[in-house]
């Protein structure tokens, strides 16, 4: 069932080594299921428990430690020996006495890495203050420290096998916009459109399924195209209204987003203003993304471009994307905002994102790239302009 | 937009105020988001960045503290005043030098809500550890305490309102059942049977659209049925194997789940009494399911009608449901289990879930209910049996 050989598995753990080594951590305890699926292979929508990925510069394999319900899983999707999963019983679940923390501190004690320097990613989505209190509590003769996002900087590089899902990914993801897109008519419910989109969200294509993407599909409409992250209601879609569609595909936990936005009627000429000055700019962008080039100097030359033309926008214009998990297909490394210089490398990929909100409708358009030698590779092919429904 | 009248939120923070002051709690801060919607109605996907609502003795109102980006999301979805309403800018987000908590505690300054005991969710999903240090740094006069579960608590009763939310979601659930296991057929891609659910899921009834569940669709299969937590692949269902469908619906956040099995042929005599023996098992549990009556006993009713066919199972039968977000429909209050002596009370909301994987192929049933003064009131209607395509 691995989607990888196993040797790019230990290729990742050894890399993740070298960084340990760098940072002088002996033993990483991983929270985050994209990390551990990075490490392990492990799938399964069983996040809403604890359970963590152990990878220690003395182990040659990492440690998968989670539930008990859940270790005919770890079976079969990761390529560990049996005897590096470990599983805790259901009497640790949602417990006022002992927390599933204490079973992994069991097992660090009985595999001797509890003398170490641990280290831990502070801000994590399925890792708990009282998780971590737990953990040092048990743990009294480890030095604790906080790795950051160090797994998810071994991962902004991606493999050759990562490219061949994402480019699937890409290939779902545009049969899913052009449903989308299809989909928002004048009086057509917005679930209704949502159905469709995940319909073909799961389906895929004739020769490969798709898998859940870590967000919802997003599709705000009318005085909505300003609230970014509703989802939908039963409400149709009107005429003389906008419809953004932020939306994903997602194979075997690869992404690939993108956003578009329609007008069912006659756009606005402020609207189409607004969509002519962001298609310029995120070309603008696309076309300075090449190694060498560090990640602020592509948001400059969309500011650069919009702010020519009198618009202005603060967050960021994207990030690094990959494997993940909801509730968020964005890596938490780069962004392509003022501030960050990481250079781009061969290979990196993006989620190249602008909306504008400031006025109503408002308008967003996406690409999903990765950077090449040359100029970048789309994942997606679909028309970069404001999409019109007579 | 509100699905609720205002007084009922207003009666919820009253009610939530209560237990704060039996605990001594001045202020919470929650980050739970479906703990946030219960209190305010705020509902979007923004729950992979920090947002918070406090709720204060001193304040009439909630406050919400979000995202620059959620806040024209928290005017249309809240019911708060313009001035409870707080908002970051993007710089805060992934950053080295701030975090979004950092802003939270600047408002709690300004509000002076500061110098009081500050109860909070210590295992939460979307509360991490560095967010907790971050806020205890920032708020050096405050007391910090862990109020659990305070808030799930006060959800643990459902006003006929809610009620009427999952009564819908239950007729959305018969019909993504019904589609569901209509799917499971010879040669249909797993990923294709999901595909089918999840419109089904959206799309909901002609009078009412669907919710995204804060679960994927499960649909183990074949050897996988020991492995309950897998998600679906590309590859067909098979004849002469056994399929686990444990899928939900949602209405405006409001929960269904249940879970069937599915036979592809004549099944194995071992799984056909299997199946008796559990549909047995969870009719004893329901019937024994009435006020006055404690969780441990309902599961213990279980456990002596399976025990006597020689059948045993460790997991807990059952949980509190209601409003939730991904990654769990569970209310991790009320749990079906040995030890939990919480008395049922007329509109509790249960998911009794019984499963035995110990054989292959393994079995599921589950049913959604809520506690009457007499029988339970069960959301779905489908026949509870082993479900066989021959």
């Amino acid at each position: 069932m691995l989607p990888f050989p196993i040797e790019e598995y230990r290729e990742r753990v050894q890399r993740t080594k070298q960084r340990m080594a760098q940072e002088e951590i002996e033993v990483l305890i991983i929270t985050d299921p994209s990390n551990m699926n990075y490490l392990t292979g492990y799938d399964g929508w069983s996040f809403y428990v604890p359970q963590v990925v152990v990878v220690a510069q003395d182990e040659d394999e990492p440690l998968w430690i989670g539930r008990k319900m859940d270790l005919n899983g770890a079976r079969s999707t990761t390529w560990l020996q049996p005897d590096n999963l470990y599983a805790y019983s259901d009497h640790y679940i949602h417990s006022d006495k002992r927390h599933p923390m204490d079973f992994v501190a069991h097992v660090m004690k009985e595999r001797e890495l509890d003398r170490w320097t641990i280290g831990l990613k502070m801000d994590s989505y399925y890792f708990s203050p009282q998780a971590y209190e737990v953990l040092r509590a048990d743990l009294r003769h480890a030095t604790f420290r906080d790795f950051e996002r160090l797994v998810p900087w071994v991962r902004a590089v991606k493999s050759q096998r990562e490219i061949h899902y994402m480019r699937q990914a890409g290939q779902i993801c545009e049969r899913v916009m052009q449903v989308g897109v299809d989909s928002v008519r004048p009086g057509v419910r917005q679930c209704d459109a949502v159905a469709n989109i995940y319909h073909a969200q799961i389906s895929g294509t004739p020769e490969f399924g798709g898998d859940y993407p870590a967000i919802a599909p997003m599709l705000p409409t009318g005085r909505h195209t300003s609230t970014p992250h509703l989802t939908w209601t039963d409400q149709p879609f009107v005429r003389d209204e906008a419809t953004i569609l932020e939306i994903a595909a997602c194979r075997l936990r690869y992404h690939c987003p993108m956003a578009r936005t329609v007008y069912l009627g006659k756009p606005p000429v402020k609207l189409r203003n607004t969509a002519e000055i962001v298609v310029e700019g995120v070309e603008a962008a696309l076309e300075m993304m090449r190694p060498g080039v560090t990640c602020e100097e592509v948001e400059a030359a969309w500011q650069r471009t919009i702010n020519r033309h009198g618009l202005y926008r603060n967050s960021r214009l994207g990030y690094s994307i990959g494997l993940n998990y909801p509730p968020d297909w964005g890596e938490h490394t780069m962004s392509l905002r003022p501030g960050d210089r990481t250079v781009l490398e061969p290979d990196m990929t993006f989620h190249v994102i602008a909306g504008i909100w400031q006025d109503e409708p408002g308008f967003e358009l996406s690409e999903s790239v990765r950077i090449t030698d040359g100029a970048v590779e789309h994942f997606t092919h679909f028309p970069r302009q404001l999409l019109i429904h007579d």
